[in-house]
């Protein structure tokens, strides 16, 4: 399951707002195409925006080859700003379009055509690298436990979420194919319904038993004994190991503690965020109130009424048993452990 | 807004299913109606239902009044049954059919026609207490607090859960009339949404500033410090004070003490069952599966998905701070108190 098809002339994205009833592939052929698609959550996740912005810097740079050296350079600096801005709160898509810049930068003043190539080849090798990486997460998150586990998971980290197989639901597949899961609870994560819509949709399609459940029931589960442990991914890791990721995570993880059960986040290095002290500083995006107050078109709310619609929230890493990266498994505390990863994989990525 | 109108042929019923963009009313002339009302929602909340199968009670024993006396209190053993059976956990159902029971007990052997007036009588009278037993919840509850607050609530405890006015909405009717109220954030309260659909639509209809919010914000609000305390009815408490309410209640408490806000439960003395000693014993309703992946009719969710549809949770006495009732405000350690003021409503009601 791969939501994201590069086809050299356009971007091809599963549209994630129409699952689970209708499998719609949308068609980018314009940079502004991707800008709308992110901002619209047709793709989302925080690895797969990161890798449609890339592919939009390539859409952007072939619009504008024909230009000069320089005024394509400037263009591009452009179209990077327009990707960069579609949504604040996955660090990803600032990373890879950091990796675009950066190879744009290095060839600045050759022939723009030739640039076009290079970059093409970035987001390829993103894509690629982005799966292998989720393979990595999957084997390292699946030998934390060694029982068929009961797995509760919120919003969508999987296959849909990234380049395909996913990070939180990466460890659930590995850990199906070891035999290791017996049930995994699927928060629907409201407003949006991504896990009502995309995991359990995602879970259905490969036969792995998954059990619906509203976001409010995730703590009675915890309280009844019914999880053994939780799985979640993340949008920014701060270097102290606070951990941004959708709204409704904070208080699972909080519940996790309360109730003993181990809360872990699956998360590439591109999600750490080592120019960030504390979760306090990552920003939180909020949305428009209609994706509160209706729900697939139809509304559910009296008019007039007011909406907070916050996207995303922080859960403090002391309630964070630990995080699986395609590096290895971190244990508390984490602030030396994730500046000493992040910097190897500076030296070797 | 009283959402119960005792019709002396017919109960007439606010449809609660199709508010808040319909306000239909439907109109019981058996018991039986009554019975398919309650289960399917049409009229909800603990006091609400136990008025409801109040009047189902009187309904039934005029449809057979004419039966010989002893015959007549058979059917209505039956009648009452039904009604019993129609939900499992709210305990105001049962004092309610209890009192009832009572009253035709005493009058055993009598005219079936002189049984139905007392049975009248009895039901009305308890309309009337609930209301008069809200306002004095709403009194004590707006003493808790002297600042302009913002209030968290979950589900509906308000109006129409009740005669009238509301238990938790109850008081912060009374604590809005104080000047008292600066926000209501009212938590949507999946599966059935009576936050946003009831709830948001009492305070919108009162000119009371209310923000709806999904249920998974709630926490987050409480770690922002959004929220300076939380209030919530219940639908049966045990001796030692452990809560059954709405699922997502539990979650909600846990979220509240984590973050150092106290966490009120507003309930009238009727809610309160002795003979159960703690929350464990609480039978848990669950529901039919389509109540999560149908909203208002639409299908969020992939085709053979299976749900868990727990509609109530168990909060344990430690994560209350205090529990209003129509006599006072308890605070823990909750057994002995909740006893005594039991015994003295036994005496003197």
């Amino acid at each position: 399951m791969q939501p994201i098809k590069w086809e050299r002339e356009r971007l091809v994205l599963l549209d994630q707002t129409r699952l689970p009833h209708r499998q719609d592939w949308i068609s980018c052929t314009t940079y502004r195409e991707v800008v709308e698609a992110i901002k619209a959550m047709q793709v989302r996740g925080a690895p797969a925006i990161g890798i449609a912005a890339a592919f939009g810097v390539v859409l952007g740079a072939k619009e504008y080859a024909h230009l000069p050296a320089q005024s394509f350079q400037k263009r591009l600096q452009v179209i990077i700003a327009e990707l960069a801005a579609t949504r604040p709160t996955a660090v990803n898509l600032f990373w890879a379009l950091e990796k675009m810049e950066q190879v744009a930068g290095k060839l600045a003043g050759q022939d723009p055509h030739l640039i076009v190539i290079e970059l093409e080849k970035a987001a390829v090798q993103l894509t690629v690298e982005d799966l292998s990486v989720n393979r990595q997460i999957g084997n390292y998150g699946q030998q934390l436990f060694d029982f068929p586990a009961r797995i509760l998971t919120h919003c969508n980290a999987g296959a849909l979420a990234t380049a395909g197989y996913g990070t939180a639901l990466g460890v659930i597949r590995a850990a199906h194919a070891a035999g290791k899961v017996q049930q995994v609870y699927a928060d629907e994560t409201r407003p949006l319904l991504q896990g009502a819509r995309l995991t359990a949709w995602e879970l259905v399609t490969e036969g792995i038993p998954v059990t619906l459940i509203t976001d409010s029931m995730a703590g009675y589960l915890l309280q009844q004994k019914m999880v053994d442990l939780v799985i979640v991914g993340a949008d920014r890791i701060a270097s102290n190991g606070d951990v941004a990721n959708k709204i409704g995570t904070y208080s699972l993880a909080v519940l996790a503690q309360t109730n003993n059960v181990p809360f872990y986040v699956a998360a590439p290095l591109s999600t750490f965020d080592l120019s960030i002290s504390t979760g306090r500083d990552i920003p939180i995006e909020e949305r428009d109130p209609r994706e509160v107050t209706c729900i697939m078109g139809l509304s559910i709310a009296p008019e007039g009424v007011d909406v907070f619609n916050p996207a995303f929230d922080i859960t403090p890493a002391q309630y964070v048993t630990a995080i699986i990266t395609e590096a290895g498994v971190l244990r508390p505390p984490y602030r030396e452990k994730i500046a000493s990863l992040k910097s190897e994989k500076g030296k070797t990525g």
